[in-house]
């Protein structure tokens, strides 16, 4: 079988392209160090194609290996980096993430939906001993998370119908909207008010409020969201604690989006 | 011509993989909109192979096109911070980082060594309009930075005279060290006194100090560094306000990292 064998896929998909994407995938937080196994049995490749793009990514830089144990290497993060600089929004949002949440003492992220996920694109962690460790490139559903609900209500009504249709809504916490019709009517209200506040819909003791991010053209490109721990207290003091806070820095993200447009 | 043809590089080098790596790394800050055409010129690639890649990264959702403009989607994060999150050292350092920030005023880095490179792994900037605008994932050549040296200090020597033969030491200033001899006497300085300062020889007009981190077995895992624009004081200057504040973030990310060792 060759690289360039029609698959399911069509004619001109790379199949060679897929399969060494997925064995850098293959590596995370749990799973640093991978043996040839390891990595033959969580892609589904067989161990002579493993060797082969194992082998290939060291060659390039993007992984190291003793012999018997393989790792990814610094390089591999000019791959996702290309992306982050490329949009510019990260950069221009992280020091004022960082004004909130030295004010609001909460961690503070950015994210932009990808399909039905929300992406986090940057992300400011509190000093707490118990943050929220969430890294940048982590997704969720959008439907369950403030900053989704945000962008899912900047959508056109055609693409949020596709979306609706298409989407799998599972409860994730006992308090989630699964509700097709609740979640429009959430969406409605989220549009009309400017903000969304989800209440342990994404996991059990947090909240999250988010407040749109507009380019200088109006369009909403971002969501920001500041999450608390339910012992911060209720979902009103939440909205009224940190609202404001919330709303300042998505306005000084925006001046300075203006600023450095192209 | 197929995939897996033997390549001078050996027989089990993927070739595709290379080739698909080459077409997401065409698209930057500065070219984050690329044609079918754009995306042949910067890889070296046939229009017809530039093509099934682009179309293979569109299909696994890493990239999309109106049909005309192809650009990179979110979904890239999860190549470059599988090796972020799987390496923890930029979530412990983030915080230490934005408290030394915030007391001096400057940028700060960590950053690892990757072959003959230093790579910035976390960075916070200062919130002033005139900031030293560089991303995570950035290379410089160790031989002409402050974490560069620090980390090159802390190798052992027969690693190091491997370097120092293979290494390409060309002047990136009017002040870049180029000399063997001279280097390796400053490494020896820096290795005996903890710190490495430098003045611009990466960049005119930048100065950078920088200590080393230690993993909790005491060896040097990373560097962490300051700089500073020339306009902020002499060498001597730099050091005597910067170095103390270093110096405990160093210290306060060496004590997270043996906290959060698994």
């Amino acid at each position: 079988m060759t690289d360039t064998e029609p698959t399911p896929r069509g004619s001109a998909f790379v199949q060679s392209l897929e399969r060494g994407l997925a064995v850098i995938r293959a590596f995370d937080a749990e799973h640093d160090e991978l043996t040839l196994s390891d990595v033959a049995r969580s892609t589904g490749l067989t161990r002579a194609a493993a060797r082969r793009f194992l082998h290939t990514l060291v060659e390039l830089g993007y992984m190291r290996t003793d012999g018997r144990l393989f790792a990814l290497r610094p390089r591999i993060l000019e791959l996702g980096y290309a992306y982050l600089s490329s949009m510019g929004l990260p950069e221009v949002a992280q020091p004022h993430l960082e004004t909130l949440v030295s004010q609001v003492h909460e961690s503070s992220s950015v994210s932009v939906l990808d399909g039905e996920d929300v992406v986090y694109v940057a992300r400011v962690p509190t000093k707490r001993i118990m943050t929220v460790t969430i890294a940048v490139g982590t997704r969720f559903p959008a439907y369950a998370t403030s900053m989704g609900r945000v962008l899912l209500a900047a959508q056109p009504d055609d693409w949020l119908d596709e979306y609706l249709a298409k989407a799998d809504l599972r409860p994730l916490t006992r308090y989630t909207t699964v509700e097709e019709r609740l979640l429009r009517a959430i969406l409605d209200q989220v549009r009309d008010q400017g903000w969304a506040l989800v209440d342990q819909e994404l996991e059990e003791g947090l909240r999250s409020i988010a407040v749109p991010v507009h380019d200088p053209d109006g369009a909403v490109v971002a969501a920001v969201n500041v999450s608390a721990h339910a012992s911060r207290g209720s979902s009103d003091s939440i909205r009224e604690e940190l609202l404001p806070h919330l709303r300042t820095a998505a306005a000084a993200i925006e001046h300075d989006l203006r600023g450095s447009r192209r």
